[in-house]
């Protein structure tokens, strides 16, 4: 049955060299508009659920553009407010083989979402209209008055009975020198407050501080989770082990921790056509399977092959159908459609 | 020494959403002219012979830009006829390794071609002045008078003296629900006048409904091809075994039966860039062997690189040159030619 | 007080050769979806209202794309069937000075707009919904299954209460011989339920069969138009004037017949950049302003600024907020604004 | 009645910077093969009659990729050798209003056109087969071994009773230093053997040094162009007169002098999408009107109103139908044609 | 004789909706880099001097883009900075006709010219080797450090006898409310410095707070700016008078007030491809004249022409040469140069 | 520290088909400039010495934008003459898998770098301002005037106590027929003067003439480099041996033979976007090595890196800082930077 789901993030835009010119080399851009919460809602909606996206976005043609582009991809927008000055943008250079591909921000922090006052926000009104809210470590990095919004929306929905997703995401660039330490109590909170945990065990023991004796990242995994599960009694923790392979095509395995007992889903192996988002297509798998009721063995695997359809995808945004990923699921790669 | 070939067939304009997009991401198409008859003739016209196209477009500007695109091919237009109102099309959407490629048709039965009346060809014309004639399932699964139509050319090439292939190519979605039972007649009619088919055991097995205790498929190939041989009196019958490899890369083996005898290409791996049309340059291949007097061995070689490079080549429609074809048949891949 | 406004029409796709090229000598083509329901209805959502379009799209890539950009132009499009095969297309080539510009239609009567059976919409729900319900001459030329789908609506409307707009919008080519006489009784039926109706002097005299010995249009207009609100009831008829002038600028005067009264806007000229659809801007305007309960001579005034504006825009559809046409309709074109 | 008119020319690579920007801002280039020749036969073709180039094309990608857009304008390409090594290119920056258009051209005497020797082109086979055959001044300013050539075949056309084309086309880039002293014998050469030549008064007094007292354009050309006809006995001279006025718009007048009489066209005025090219457009209605034994009257019309649109045409080649230009003749520029 | 000019000013990234959309109907974006001191130091660096720009530029992909574009346009870059985070950024939206352009800003505050700290440039090093220094009041906009160091960089020129550019040009939207009454004190402290400004009698009224009774502008200017030169000791004042004509064609009469004379241009009009940065150019064309020695009356009519081009080239920056504007002085609008 | 590095040599004009399209199949290019000293001189100021070209370009469009295109890659253009008439130029048509890539050229023995007469270049201040000359075979390969230019500037340099690198470079095509004989004698005057010569064992066997009896490469290297070094007297060897793959990858390794010593590179392997300038790539690595004084260890690794790296970019030019190679080759390819 479909559902409604909100998530609380920032908008950005992406501006993309096309093909595999640097900034330096070319005279055009790509853009579109994305984000954590933008990825999520979007795939969420192509999957039969209300998307609805809480963020901010300037009265001016950037945003105006911002908020075509969430209507075309099926996020509904009624909880976007018009305010502030700026939109977050990013540039985005394609790598190729042997040279990485490169991301560099412009002044995301004065940004009409990460500018938007205390109390600006109807809450209220969210939290009734809405089953689940996705939260993002990315947001949580951005300033006090972002990561007290996050918090009081995370409560009233917490109150009114609703479901939370956190997406613990940690970004180094975004906390800086001795982020870690900084960033600790702030995913605590979060994590005490959430239902359902995107994260591995990296961000165990980075972020929260966890110790193991292990050295193979599995046994790390295996040893960690149930650790964080139980200490802040969290259902779900689900994530992802990816390794990048000599020949350029990446190895994804989803693994999700539920009712003590771990389920991984096949390693998969894929060409990458487009790898930003793609574990916001990930987390939207296994919040779709956690909302259609799928056992965990059959979500882990919906959410990693929708990761590895998300690779595949142009732009950050996931836009496989249900059906699309369950074929994925089944079928080797075909020949064409017709 | 060059002959004249002419193809029966219908004129689809192709529109290809550009890169990896989908249609419901982008903004533009590429469009060009293709169809099986026009892959073939323009094919061997690259070969040195007359590629003459039987065909109808409209007159208008759709049917100009079509007529224009097959001069451009260096197609002999001759024999097109400017009637009636529509230009088949269908839109592609390009896949990327996990995920397939997607072709979508728009209303192709209300087309120049397939609305074309009994009469309105002078196969009379065409019969004297051409050496072989192309016809394939693809046109078959038209409707009545299109069959008929081809029935009648086909009869007409016989009674002259000219030579017919026919490309079994049978496509489920244009033949619809029990589309094997209703394809049957028809498709024995057009194997009864053939002197050259392009089939495997699939069609052996499914339209024509041969049975095979063997499971493997190359030993389905030699048990069924020479029953069709001799059912059909058909002096020539080539195909191939495409397989798609776990790296995206095809495989892809020729084989010909003529004189009781079958003959295999090698298998050849390769990338793909762009898949469809590739089975009409193999069918090229063979006929222009055929039409050389190569020997069966070669033919097959032949045909089968000139298969493999035209799923390097941008479009629908095979665009190498017998020389390239050549080379490619006896050197390894090389750096840039300079 | 923003409205809830549908229109029952056809969605099409419009395939645009970029720059001046024609067909034949071009290779990418610009897609976009249009039609006067979608013309209006984003119009009009984008002046505040709620702008629903009642129609019928394939379930397959193409409707997909279409229904992505309707939601983009920030259609609600909960009344969008999804049904049939096929979505009408058009190509348009720019013109460039002496040289007209051209549109040729592939076959829309096919389309799953126009094959769509009785009983298909659910029109109880939609005219519990809606204020207001927008229908156009092009979609009463399509056939008789859509002509009393359209007359059913419109009579469930006016039963409903709600206000019913109709844009006489007479195409020849779609009606074929004898158009006009075919026409007739369709039109009338439409006229006699409608309470907003879009129209000139030449639809009185062409399509109603009214005479005037007057040869001046302006007096025939004022001959003509007093005679058909009186015999068909209408509260407010409005259309336009426009002349071609000799440098390729375009000029418009709109007028507005209501309570038995002309009003006539400024004579507006103006390059044009994109024609097509500038008259739904027009209605959009004269829609908008009898919605907010303008004075005549100010919506009049706001129509033809909305008309004008819409041909400065790239695609059939407009794109100007309230606040734009109000600052055209008193500002002289100014220097850029930053 | 469709007759086959052959023209001797180069054929150029026509790589155009695309939009307003300069080479030194760009990135891209637009390309497309023209020429004179080219151009005339194109038109021609367009026209309904057989129109064949003679010219030499190297036998690599850059000669393939001319010859494929000849046969998509319709040339018929059985003259063209395949011989030598270059074509000659040209890079055309795009003016904008004050900013004037700029042509730099690469090495083009090396060219496989202009490096063909005597001896290698079938002028007996050539001159069988055609009713026509066109030269212009700007292969006369090549080399000695072109001119001798050109010549070659002018006199044997001549000797088998065709017809003789020759438009004087003097670019003084060309020519160099004392260009008209170097030029004139060749010129009269040319006129000695033409039938019907374009040319105006300009031409008279500088490339054939005849003096006249008038000082307005119009009295010169009424004075001298009977001169030139009657001392080269040349039965049809014609030409225009061209304005750009303070708008960017261009006037265009043609006239035709035949059997002692002149004509003139209507002084068309209208905005210019791209010049080059447009003179050749005039010179085919010119022999189009002869060919069909229009009137004078209505030739010069015609060639008038075929030149104009040729200024709406994306490149340097005409585009237009014989009923395109008719409608011009006779219709105000229209509104969308659909 | 060459001279040496610097500017001190911000780069910024200009991100361009291609052709005529919106920001919110494309998908991508031309991108350059501009700034009055860029469009400046450019222009006079194609006039043969050494233009060099003093301002920072962030050590990542987007600053060593912006380096490159510059040095692409031929200015020395040896006194760019590489420190900060961000370039200032502007989207621009092309008008047509009766839609004005739109220029939207992302947060220039930010850049890292605006950020740079007292003390980071090395004026000294830059005062020796250069012979002008050119500011504008957009820096002087910005914030107290950027002023700061505009005024002691100004007067380093000053003290080391060199010349002093200062270009008014007040952007209400910088400046903000009482934006006139901030703004005063820091307009004369760099007109006390400056040699030459550019400025009408405009920024006389509402920047300097001048008072005038009379109403036309030509006569406000004459009585004002000979007070403001007194007033400053300012040896050279020049401006220009820009009407938009009703056919969307731009009017420009410069002037020049030098020994107490004014000297007024023609009155050029012209149509208009890219209006931003061409005031730059008409600036460029007053320094050049004065460098040179041109007398004044010719100093104006070259830096009329000046501005005219750069409405007619795409980008914010100036790209003729001295030839080209000497030509456009002197010769009507032409046919192609070839 | 930062070194003068010029290299001699001719600009050309890159004209690249995109995608994967022929040139008959398309309608636009990209264009660049490139050639060897262009990409030598570009990476080595990428590197952070100053790159001076030294070369001649035509007073034209062409030129200019030549000109700005090597000051964008930071260049030093100051000793690029301005005369002659062409630039050389190339069409590059990509291949794909089993395609390879065509390369077509245009006449560059016309152009200005080629007609460039005796005693044009300011040699005598040329070899004052660098520390290191680049030669390269493919400039040998040109003509008299060329080969006697280019040894001039090489005996200079000598005279001066300069570096000299001669990179052999030897291309079949361009030197015809018995085409290593002609080449012998100027191959051995270039070594004679050479300090770090670019070739393998190759070269060593072809145009020197030595003999061999070892029938593997690296053995044959082994032993022919050293003669080679003993007789020329020169100090560092160095070169690559590449090896196509059968999936398309490329495999390289480096070698270095200086002190007696040889040292080589791991083998790379990698995915291969744009070939043309890798070998440029590498010659700067080692030149920057030697200049830097790496040990020979570390250049041939750095070498290699910056080769594998400038398969990956596009264009010619190589584009890596010293940064992006020292971490590939330290780092295995990452995820995004972010």
């Amino acid at each position: 049955m479909p559902k409604s789901i909100a998530a609380f993030g920032e908008v950005m835009m992406r501006l993309q060299v096309p093909g595999y010119k640097l900034l330096s080399q070319g005279s055009t851009l790509n853009y579109s508009f994305s984000g954590t919460g933008v990825n999520v809602t979007a795939a969420l909606a192509r999957f039969g659920h209300t998307g609805l996206l809480v963020s901010t976005l300037p009265e001016n043609p950037i945003g105006d553009a911002a908020l075509s582009y969430l209507q075309k991809l099926g996020i509904t927008t009624s909880f976007i407010r018009r305010d502030g000055k700026y939109v977050g943008m990013y540039v985005l250079e394609n790598g190729f083989g042997a040279r990485p591909s490169r991301v560099t921000y412009t002044n995301r922090l004065e940004s009409s979402f990460n500018t938007a006052a205390e109390g600006t926000y109807d809450f209220n009104a969210i939290v009734k209209q809405v089953d689940i809210v996705h939260f993002c470590g990315i947001t949580l990095a951005m300033n006090d008055t972002v990561r007290h919004l996050m918090k009081t929306l995370a409560k009233a929905v917490k109150e009114n009975g609703g479901t939370i997703v956190f997406d613990c995401n940690y970004r180094p660039s975004l906390w800086g020198e001795a982020g870690y330490i900084k960033a600790k109590p702030h995913y605590e909170e979060m994590l005490q407050l959430a239902d359902i945990v995107m994260m591995n065990e990296m961000d165990a023991q980075f972020v929260l501080n966890l110790k193991t004796e292990k050295n193979d990242r599995s046994e790390q995994l295996k040893e960690l989770i149930p650790i964080v599960a139980k200490t802040y009694n969290i259902s779900v923790i689900a994530g992802t082990h990816r390794t990048i392979n000599g020949d350029n095509t990446h190895s994804l395995q989803g693994f999700i921790f539920k009712n003590q007992a771990f389920h991984f889903s096949k390693t998969l192996s894929f060409s990458v056509y487009d790898r930003i988002g793609a574990g916001d297509a990930y987390s939207s798998g296994i919040i779709h399977g956690e909302m259609e009721g799928f056992p965990p063995e059959k979500t882990v695997e919906f959410a990693a092959a929708a990761g590895m359809l998300a690779h595949t995808i142009a732009g950050d945004t996931p836009m496989s159908t249900e059906k699309d990923i369950l074929r994925a699921m089944t079928e080797s790669v075909g020949d064409i459609e017709r």
